[in-house]
């Protein structure tokens, strides 16, 4: 039998594989709207209503690292990150599996608090936590989350639906994650060259994240905007495209654009960046709009509205107007500081912009990473 | 921080501690019938229907072995194990979201085969993949299969609903995958042992498994038991419990009667056992009773029907009645060949049959290992 290296074909190659296998069974469910390549599954539930299903696996050495991450955070994160998807579809969360796999390092009392975690989140965002499954791991802690929501049919967001025209919009503030990353990546090395023989931490060892703290929750415990899926139910909107931001700004809305078959233009100045984002991108001698383009992990909302639609958001502080759909031919452009057009297209990743010395970053290229498919 | 070992409190203290957490969000969700601790989360779906929900984590290295298991054949079991759970709670399956791990090692052609075996099982049974994650992996392959299905709210089987004077019935064969395991752990040290230098098997080395054919199938290729729900179906049989086989006999008993607040006889001599079980007992110098006991992994149905029902299915070969539901005084009980009356409760479970020198067995003694919560 033939050996091809994953590596030969890339990630978005071996998604391609799979979904055109899985897809295959896609006629077996009659009440299926739409399965493979959107934020969640899109599933017939009844005359009104639509369920979505979304599921995320997160890996140790993977997605996470111990030793920065306190398990009660990681758990809550593992919520999150899947609410984040249903929100995308512009849906409501309605109940979640959850599977682990331990390995014989971790505690009872460290098992607890993950799920602590996990159960404070789910409570926050309305889902009930109805089952799981638990194995023992040779490895590393593995969590599968797999979260099921519903949402009215002539509310659903999808990617696809974009249309020239549109606004481009964006919630909250964005470079916060990757700019935390880097601040916890650095105390990692640092803690590790503190450690003593006997594996503790040298005493005189302090962290220095205290200035950063914006940032470092936001990597740690990022919220899903479940808050703007309840706005746009009061104020009557529905998004014509939605998209969750989890590989950066760039990627989703080359998402949209693509799905949509539509171009977009996006303002670089008028991308709104955490203020903690800066001051990390200033001490590493780095660009923050480069941790919101690729940096990823923000979890904000990237979403399309009909001009009607953005008028009536013109009192909220917490969504950024940052640019306008265009038909396909435009291309995906932003507009930089120096009024350049850059076409988001040819710029082809985060790995034009990684510090190859920063260990954590070696994961953005690996293939498969996060990617629904 | 206080650190508990895990092996402290054991597999099932473990459960008790993460249910008694996770339970908390049950509130969150209205239409939640039961969540924790059946074959399935219960969810209300519509004025007549139920939503069930089952996920399942399956680990290399813990739950199958490459070097044993064809990966088609191991994709087919791990939509097969998860059906099998649907049709414990009398339900049909209607979509899956499936999540996979890969390590380096594993090669396109590998993760193609893995999928067209899920594919091919999903098309038997009659439901759609309709997304799923992918991911690196820094250890062996990981697979998450989430299946949720559905069930007229008046035909749904729960494992605590069997009653005093209900007749036991198990479908199919038993002992099968057990001796499937043992016949491929002495295949694969035969195959270790003729390794040469290069990592390729020496040509001389000829596997042993023909004559064990059914028994491992059985173990790589288990089948959920929908024909069994079907029939139920077109006979008006609506089982009083029933539960699938994945831990043994004698742990699904004893989980109908705790469940249910009763107690049993199963008879040995009524138990049906598959003959090349019988076989490869013998040539271990072992019992096939002990394999269907204990062994595991059959897949088959325990249900518990009224006498009424049960005579429904007097002319079906397929199914055995092996006892019968008697008050939670009586205890479980088997009645063995010497027609001796065996406590079920007291006897703690597979490690006092395990073979110490079998490493595939070492599994079946870990905490966490294939329990839903």
């Amino acid at each position: 039998m033939t050996f091809t290296k994953i590596s030969e074909i890339g990630e978005f190659g071996l998604i391609e594989k799979i979904s055109a296998i899985a897809s295959q069974t896609e006629s077996q469910m009659n009440s299926l709207k739409k399965g493979i390549g959107d934020d969640c599954a899109i599933l017939e539930f009844s005359d009104t209503e639509y369920q979505v299903v979304t599921t995320d696996l997160l890996i140790e050495q993977i997605h996470f690292d111990l030793l920065t991450t306190p398990m009660e955070h990681l758990g809550a994160k593992a919520i999150s990150v899947n609410v984040s998807d249903i929100c995308a579809m512009n849906a409501l969360p309605t109940y979640a599996v959850v599977s682990i796999a331990l390995s014989e390092k971790l505690s009872v009392e460290m098992v607890e608090s993950l799920y602590k975690g996990m159960s404070n989140a789910a409570k926050e965002y309305g889902l009930a936590i109805v089952g799981g499954d638990t194995s023992a791991s040779t490895a590393g802690l593995v969590i599968s989350v797999t979260i099921v929501g519903k949402v009215k049919k002539e509310k659903v967001a999808r990617r696809s639906t974009a249309k020239p025209g549109d606004v481009v919009c964006v919630s909250g503030v964005l470079g916060g994650s990757h700019a935390g990353l880097k601040v916890l990546m650095r105390e990692r090395k640092l803690m590790l060259d503190n450690l003593k023989e006997d594996g503790s931490v040298d005493e005189n060892y302090r962290p220095e994240i205290a200035d950063y703290q914006d940032a470092v929750s936001r990597h740690l415990l990022p919220k899903a905007r479940l808050d703007i899926v309840r706005l746009f139910e009061r104020r009557g909107i529905v998004p014509t495209a939605m998209i969750d931001i989890s590989d950066g700004l760039a990627s989703e809305i080359k998402h949209i654009c693509k799905e949509s078959k539509t171009g977009a233009i996006i303002e670089e100045n008028k991308f709104p960046i955490m203020s903690h984002a800066r001051h990390v991108a200033d001490e590493f001698e780095e660009e923050a709009t480069t941790y919101a383009l690729y940096g990823g992990e923000d979890y904000e909302l990237l979403f399309t509205l009909s001009p009607e639609d953005a008028e009536k958001l013109q009192e909220t502080d917490d969504v950024k107007i940052i640019g306008e759909i265009k038909p396909e031919a435009y291309g995906v452009v932003m507009l930089d500081m120096f009024a350049r057009e850059i076409d988001l297209r040819k710029v082809t990743g985060y790995q034009h912009f990684a510090q190859p010395s920063d260990e954590s970053e070696a994961d953005e290229d690996v293939w498969g990473e996060d990617d629904d498919f």
